[in-house]
């Protein structure tokens, strides 16, 4: 990972309540700590869910550290999927820049409601801090979306990964009782994942 | 829902932060607004999950707002699930008074790490803020838990009513490729559901 | 102490806010960091008050780092006292597991008001951060309660012992002139605690 | 109390978190809603404590809500005292004007550190939130100091107030058990204030 | 201005924080809410500075409230620039969508570090929040930039505004001692603006 | 820079959400911490603004540290100017001790409204977080000022230093076009500090 550079005394006072010193001489300070090249380049969407995530984040950018934003280029191929997760600690605000995407979300109980518009070129849509949600391209070309984030690092919970993926693998029983469907189609899942 | 009690001028800056003014007259704050009966009574697991929730939150003790802490019962019939799901406000730390309990959580990207542990009566689990977990009654008698949230209003996705079961529901193509299995496999989860 | 474990790249914006990096490789996360045993046992009521403080924080359990709840059971003797004392950093929410409990908290100035009630099992109250609070065993039996606190790391500033017993004491005549009292009061506490 | 305005069109994000709206046209702001007057006036130190506090805060001053700072003049007479207390939301940062100050304070269990000071014209000194604190003018003339504050409404709890001089009154058996003193001593706190 | 909407029942510990209620019908909420046409329309440059803001905050989107992030899409004609600003509010993460942009920053005092770096399309820059920072076009063409910012009401301070053409002015002999100059140069600064 | 002092086990839960472990034994603690001394002496006014700042911030009391409160004293010549400047981090409350101070603010975009007060012995004035504002000595006397500060870490862009005298200079073009001038009232600006 990235040296991590905060900034404190130039600017922050969540920094100073932190510790108060200075991390890394601001003398020193460089114009590449808080840059970064390629946004405009796209992602690789040969997957089987045919999207691709290209991050600016504070893994890229040292210099967002603690400063509570970053960015994500999203790209979609033609039916690509960018699969229902949660970020944990961030707010997404998304704009596509080119095709059409539908995108939904859920919200928690006891409601569940699910809230869905498809979008066109120059359209914003946000995504509320912890809940559920997906984007699928559902026109003939590429899509492609630029977001903000309210985190330097928002995290991502997949849910297919975490549920049915994990490292080791949740037991194949808690997953029956949890969907109410026998075993055959939790190895159905997992067999393919 | 109960009338709601703020109760800054008494001791809450950030309540103060918040609006500056006395919400409720403090000469006439009653202890009932801070209490409340009941805990000690199992709830009824007769359910396809076999597992019971008593809340002890905000919405129960309006006292509670603002003051970011609550507490939960829970009640698991053998073999009882409390199913994957994510407190998007609240990490909890989870004892057990009786029996004998799994209890597991996933990490999140890209390591979704699964870590899970068997409690015994007396023993004491934390499940961090954000992440997908489960508990699963794993003995022949009834288990009971008391759990504490950092949150006075914790908020509940369980990922089986959000994913498979919104209102309205997400359609079967996007579970399909999520999931990489068949809509035959999707349908098996919604329809039983 | 413990070794502390910061879990940010999981699931924390309010670390990664603080250092933006991994404090301990994930990979490397075990159970046993999120988990303490023995809250079943009952604490040693023999001495003067009468009462026995068994932690769940994060000086036992490492892995609640900056997860904000912390957990302790309180047994007390009969007419056992937990002495008035202020969380400086944490409401509390208590509930009854066995006996009967008189709880109360006094208001800040200019009101003071004292609260009070009578608690039986399953009974839930609230002490709301920072306000001076007590409870005592009003029955004939022993009394066991479970209390979730809004943070890792409570403190506790014991009334009786902070004005009366610090190290060094303060001085008699701006205790005695304090209560309001001569300093052959001002003695009598002091000599006996 | 003062009608409440929040500014935050203006300036505070703090403020568009919690409600996103002005609450008070920006236009008609005025001067007098950031500024009072008569902080150069000596308090009336007339009392049995010998102390007086003449405040700046979101009391006095509307402008102040949840901007985090406040102010306050304290006059001592000679051997006036503001007793032990701890402002729950407060730091306070402390400078003497005119004359000779004791200042002390105690730290949380288990340490109960008691800390002190004598300042001189011109010292500064910090007491640190939610600390038992006091200052006492140790001279032959007159204090008057000057102390800012980490909120807009610190609140205090004189301790004396909230444990002897409550409404009602915490039962004395308690409080004689508190003190490890029997009921004699306590009777003549209670009796005095 | 819009309707603000509330939707902490449904995620947000923030909100119930605030106010512990729902402030509308999660039953009722609408995709409308979250989301904005027409980011992909080029804003107008005919004005002096050849520049021009398109926002995508609270004022547009009611459901980003208390989310923390908005979005801005930029237009600079050739030579325009975004002067000297701060928001004091949000870091903002910027990407050029086309063409060529000069960008820099000024860190506090005492350094006082001018900080500058020529974008090219796609490439990234973070402006810290707080800081005194401009954009300027420096290529033939016209330059487009998305930016996302740490606060869905990010504010701006126009330097040049704040300082020269406030309502009422501040006084020239005031600017004239800040800036060292005489008075010739500070009218010539207001008449012009 | 001194020793930087955390204090969390003592007190601070801001303190154990960062790190959740002493950074110093507070056995040791001192009361040279969080004392200083001279705030009786007059700053060294004789520079060509005429004003002197002398601080009592994190910097000069290593006990400030995560408190959220600072305080400075502010001397002014006759005629004296502390010149327009921003406190990203920080809200003042000002008091003046002597003489008669005229105060200003601006608010930000789009109103960019100029509020000002004259104030005398006794008068307080607030100057919210992240605005532009100055204050100036209008009488025939020195004039002495203390001020709270809701950060122990203030921080502070004095936008003459920054704009015109940034280290390297913002290029002469940029700035002609920010102020709408020609180039050679840049370079009077420029030339002249």
């Amino acid at each position: 990972m990235a040296t991590t550079v905060i900034w404190h005394h130039l600017f922050l006072d969540q920094l100073s309540r932190v510790n108060g010193f200075v991390c890394r001489n601001p003398m020193l300070a460089q114009a590449s700590d808080f840059s970064l090249m390629g946004l405009n380049l796209p992602g690789n969407t040969s997957n089987p869910l045919g999207s691709a995530i290209t991050p600016a984040t504070v893994a890229q950018i040292p210099g967002l550290d603690t400063l509570g934003v970053s960015m994500v280029r999203i790209d979609y191929a033609p039916w690509g999927l960018n699969p229902p997760h949660i970020h944990p600690r961030a707010t997404e605000i998304f704009t596509v820049l080119k095709g059409t995407l539908e995108v939904g979300f859920v919200t928690s109980n006891l409601e569940n409601r699910f809230t869905s518009k498809v979008l066109q070129k120059g359209d914003v849509f946000v995504f509320p801090i912890g809940l559920i949600h997906y984007e699928r391209n559902v026109g003939y070309g590429s899509v492609i979306a630029i977001v903000g984030s309210s985190s330097q690092n928002p995290g991502v919970i997949t849910v297919a990964n975490a549920v049915f993926r994990s490292k080791p693998m949740i037991s194949g029983d808690v997953l029956a009782k949890t969907f109410q469907v026998n075993m055959t189609v939790v190895d159905a899942i997992q067999g393919k994942m």
